[in-house]
């Protein structure tokens, strides 16, 4: 498997919103906006899941913030 | 040949939408939005084809977001 | 626990706002500005809360500039 | 000389399109579109040169995608 | 203490307008265009001081140039 | 001293111009060009001057591309 630093404050955080089913706020570099809930991360990417279950690949080099969704 | 971590879940992820020819569409840091099949993938790119047979090498540090097309 | 450069002035900057729950606005790539508290920081992000109590993970990545606010 | 891992598809297909002297596009993150030959790449820059000649150094860093001039 | 490579000719640069007392220009990623002193500088962040002696963290990654001001 | 390779051909390419005191147009991410001759270059940045003898640090980072002026 690959190494991936779980005991990272960050990736803690993330792996919560995921164990709760959260829908976040994803801001990208490129000013979009994704909404959805995590459903896996590694070193390279988030996976985000939408309502209508489709699954986007988010890179996160290209993460700006993410925050649970009001 | 390159080193290259096959055991990463989005590096995975990838070579499944390789293998099912499945067509992506690929977000890129300057809003570019790129429709495609995967190619190929290595530590540096991704090799795009689109439905005219032409590739298109893209750089991974461009990479915003991937997502099978609708 | 995760490597952390607690030597670093601009870390310890940051701790020292954090200790002061000191108001900051934070400029990132995309423009956006951020004003909050800083709750916490990592290798990875730093963790704003903003006046409504909701928490926003931002990467370090996407980081330009950090002011108190005035 | 420099370290420069020629194993890689990527630099691999770089350097085959330079062996035939194949015109390319070349789409920068500042959303330039560059045209030429590739003359040489290191691991910092591709060198691109034009139908005049003239040769422009470009840093990976900025590189997008490439692909073939249509 | 953090490494910091004080051989570097640019960080020497960066130094002396430091020692000098001199008023810089910092273009930024964002196209921001901050006038200050250079008050400090580590591995991550310059830390710059306005006319009103207000400091403003700014990280490395996000620095385009830096000119005296004229 | 710091480490910098001067094997690296676009490391060369930029030292001959240097000795030959080109002057050469630098695009950065920001999309500014600027116009000068190279003054040193090291790890991080490069160091222009300009007609009036004014220096500017340009960060490697935000490099584009570079070529001779026309």
């Amino acid at each position: 498997m690959a190494e991936f630093n779980t005991d990272l404050p960050s990736v803690r955080a993330i792996q919560q919103f995921l164990k709760d089913k959260q829908e976040v706020e994803l801001k990208l570099v490129t000013d979009d906006l994704l909404v959805g809930r995590i459903f896996w991360q590694d070193n390279d990417c988030l996976c985000l899941v939408d309502q209508y279950d489709q699954k986007t690949l988010v890179w996160r080099q290209a993460l700006v913030y993410l925050k649970p969704k009001a």
